[in-house]
């Protein structure tokens, strides 16, 4: 079975050394309660729980899977997942950063994300039922009126109720605008009537009532995107009688089989909007950037506890002699395989990008606290520019990479990782998903380049450049950090240039945008990674102790054998369009 | 259920027109028999045996997996398979390629490789069980005696018996100098006592008996690699009594359900020596190197099918948009998905590669053919250099690069891909272990790079270098052919320069080498493809039909979006091994 141990000395050193979580974020005034050790208690605390409650089921809970009985509808979830859902929200985690007003700690979106990772390297499947109710209490909470809020808020954030997010319909993923599920008047609210699918813990047997927030269209709703309503459906009214809305049937996955994929009828089920007619899409989005943010976590969190697990395999696991005589342990027939090359390189390219994208994803969760609360109007605004910036790049970098980063982890095992035993296996599986649902990774690609580059002329990107600009120029007089910062130099450089040439090359030819965008968003990823490197280098250079010793080398591994991954991706977008789109149907 | 549809007129045209099988192969005394046509008309036959038998089997076996009974130590296969085997041995596939003289119809690997591509496109787990006999024949016919040839050799052509190769111990897999599987002397032969693991299809109720070729040590063997022998140790003896040689039960693996992982115990079994005393590793690679070319397949062959099923689904699913106006649908309320360039670049990575890594695979096969019967001896030592060169590539780089084609094709169906109705999952989880077994890729690198590339002072690359330079010079005026062959002289001068740094560091450090290898062995992998895909180029040029226009296009793509990886490769390369041999055990 596999092991895990937070990583918490990584997390105090990014908060403090890397982030200036103290300066940043835990001093404004609505997180005043959240000092840096007040967060370490907490991280503490709760990954313990995930680690020992959590974990231990995640291994049974993927070969049981689900079980759904076609005469009642119902969904049952494999064995003790129920008392584990009973014992977390005893631990108050769902409601974390949730408003104090409806029973919630106000704690930091950062301490939420960390507290995330964990529960996604401890348990992929069973995380996403609270994480789905995050979602649901960011939607009602930003959009619905004063009465929903006051009448779904509270059981949301005990976890006494769970939420989904119903968007999905058999003829339409991607492109919502093609929902035909609709909405009739039944007195002062709605009947809705449709089907949706993929619908991630729709049905289960874990919350006393399901909270669907579901997309529907008004009798009078015009075609496409623009005719789109958001509504909440519970499973149970607030009497207590069952809703018409029902499970019709599971998907069978290639992993999270303990997560129930469901098929929803909406059978004249009855409903409550949700904001603004017909701006459904707008609130649902504010559901999804957490989610999307979450989604990206689910690539971290499985590389992290993968690798930890290769780690512990490439400590015991004895095979052939290092290549290097005097490293050889003549005491053995064998040595350690962690003294191979290859090992190492494996090993180390998921390390390096791991921790990487870990300092990217918490600054991009610090940068969503300041655009909450900080008192400066234009630090607020800027902060949410660099959250709906880095939100793609989070949710589609951290997916892939985790992912190949998995498959690297497995690779250190040879055989064993892909038998059960180890776990590592599960871990590919489960987070093969990432990169498809909340958005295709090339939907993020297409919101990064098509949606967020041309906001205002560039500003969001002009403001990051300058950041990451800023940074060089304050640095560059410092000979110690000098290896690091010209590396980064020179690929903001070429960031900017290719983005300057992406742009132009839209301006004319949006299919030009759309053949480069899952390239850019690796190369824009890249950059911004190495940045967050360049950070921690900084904040290690002259610390002579073990940890900081290692900082500094695996940020040496992330520039020369990570970064270069930017070369290649240059050349393809410089190839633009033109290879693919020359193809006709028939040539493929 | 996935559909598959073998790509004849594709193998048609790299047999014909790219790699000269009638003037190459079939011009060979030995292949008389076996002209393009007749080549053509067994393809087609034993395509529709695979897609009209196989096929269908192939997604209920996953599901339904394999039963181990630990009373009676037998191993039941999927529903179906039984049935299956019989057609299969009907069909005189598993004997295609052995000697006329044992039964075999004596034809080329080049046509037993294109067999074994449909075979794993349409059912790997299935196709294992013949895939091991091949193996075994061939071991025991370039090793064994007479007396055991005529033993074993005529009922594993018929497909009577199947074979295993027995190498695995709990305590060694990569490094067998660890093995400890003993041999002790039992009249005229030998009786072995051991336990062996990830034994394919070491037990099964297909075939009516087990061959097994098993590795352990004589009694008066030396440590390590140097003291073991091969042995053949069948399931029944010729008397027909049972042989003491148990399935101790089964591993748990993410795919290829159905085909049995057994561990294997040898107590007190009877076997015969194959070849000579202590030289069962030579043996051994026999088998190995004919099922590293088989396993190279399986990435390739599992690619394809992918491919094939992803753009059936892109042809038929409407979703969002065309970027450009020109091409919308407006009978439609949304295009077909393969109007997207990101859908295009998907499908043309892996369309770009695969026919790319096919043209290598083949042209192995037909050096292997080449080394067994060419009649200038010059010319035969040259084809069984390709082959030792090229084998290691093929297995470790089909495999690697089928694994990451199927995951796009997998993101092409998006959330229907990561569901069982498609059938993609399961290639995907059945490719993920051909990165491992027969050596996992990072041996394959290390056998390019420190046992080949060395052999002679470099023999063996100079002799590759010598045939790409020779196209290049041949080709170098025609004007037509330019914008192929400038990119292939620009990445041979690279790999070129590369190649002689590598061997350069590795004379005084072998460290080095194992830093570089994997890199290594994908850069050159690389640069053969490009050699490929000039070769199909100068076949296409100037032919006006649309099989060959989609060729030069695709032969366009591979140059400008898949070759550029080179550039990220010879960075990690040149980095060499101090990023990783840096850190201390205790810093990762």
């Amino acid at each position: 079975m596999a092991v895990y141990k937070a990583p918490l000395q990584e997390i105090r050193f990014l908060l403090e050394e890397v982030l200036d979580y103290p300066g940043q974020v835990a001093s404004l005034d609505a997180y005043k309660d959240f000092d840096l050790e007040t967060a370490m208690a907490i991280f503490t605390e709760t990954s313990k729980f995930c680690t020992n409650e959590m974990l231990p089921l995640n291994a049974s809970a993927d070969l049981e899977g689900l079980k759904y009985d076609p005469e009642k509808k119902t969904v049952t979830t494999p064995k003790g997942f129920k008392e584990l859902y009973k014992k977390f929200n005893a631990q108050g985690i769902v409601g974390i950063s949730q408003p104090v007003e409806f029973g919630g700690q106000g704690a930091p979106a950062v301490i939420g994300a960390v507290l995330n990772e964990f529960q996604v390297s401890c348990n992929q499947s069973f995380a996403m039922c609270p994480g789905l109710s995050q979602g649901a209490m960011h939607a009602i909470h930003s959009h619905a009126s004063e009465a929903l809020k006051q009448q779904y808020m509270p059981k949301l954030v005990t976890g006494e109720w769970s939420g989904t997010m119903c968007l999905t319909e058999p003829q339409c993923g991607t492109d919502l605008g093609l929902s035909t599920t609709k909405a009739e008047v039944h007195g002062d609210h709605w009947k809705l009537t449709g089907t949706k699918i993929w619908i991630s813990f729709g049905e289960h047997d874990l919350s006393e009532n399901i909270i669907h927030l579901v997309l529907a269209r008004l009798p009078d709703a015009p075609a496409g995107i623009k005719g789109i309503s958001l509504f909440i459906v519970p499973k149970f009214l607030l009497d207590g009688s069952r809703n018409p809305v029902f499970c019709g049937g599971l998907e069978h996955k290639m992993g999270i089989h303990a997560s129930p994929t469901c098929v929803i009828n909406f059978e004249g089920a009855e409903g409550w909007l949700v904001g603004l007619p017909h701006k459904g899409m707008q609130a649902m989005f504010t559901f999804m950037n957490g989610a999307r943010l979450e989604v990206g976590l689910q690539g971290l969190g499985m590389g992290e506890v993968a690798y930890q697990n290769a780690l512990v395999f490439a400590k015991e696991r004895r095979q052939s002699r290092s290549l290097n005589p005097a490293k050889r342990d003549t005491s053995a027939g064998a040595d350690l395989i962690l003294v191979h090359p290859d090992v190492r390189r494996m090993l180390l390219n998921c390390k390096a990008s791991t921790e990487g994208m870990r300092a990217l994803a918490y600054w991009t969760a610090q940068q969503l606290d300041l655009s909450f609360h900080h008192p400066d109007p234009a630090v607020k605004a800027d902060a949410a520019d660099m959250v709906a910036l880095m939100t793609p790049v989070v949710k589609s970098y951290l997916t892939e990479r985790g992912f190949e980063n998995i498959s690297d982890c497995l690779q250190v095992l040879g055989g064993s990782g892909y038998t059960r035993d180890w776990g590592i296996e599960q871990f590919l599986r489960d987070s093969r998903i990432a990169m498809i649902y909340e958005g295709t990774n090339h939907i993020q690609a297409l919101d990064l380049v098509g949606r967020k580059l041309p906001v205002d002329n560039g500003r969001m990107y002009r403001s990051f450049g300058s950041k990451v600009g800023r940074f060089l120029k304050q640095n560059r007089e410092d000979a110690a950090l000098q290896e690091f910062t010209e590396p980064l130099a020179k690929t903001l450089e070429l960031l900017n240039g290719i983005t300057m040439e992406v742009a132009m090359k839209g301006m004319t030819d949006p299919e030009e945008v759309g053949a480069v965008a899952s390239n850019y968003l690796n190369l824009f990823a890249l950059t911004a990674i190495a940045w967050m490197w360049c950070l921690a280098a900084r904040a290690s250079v002259g610390k002579d102790d073990a940890f900081h010793r290692a900082k500094l080398k695996t940020a040496r591994y992330f520039l020369s054998n990570v970064l270069p991954e930017t070369r290649a991706l240059v050349a393809f977008i410089k190839a633009g369009k033109a290879p693919m789109m020359a193809f006709e149907a028939d040539e493929f």
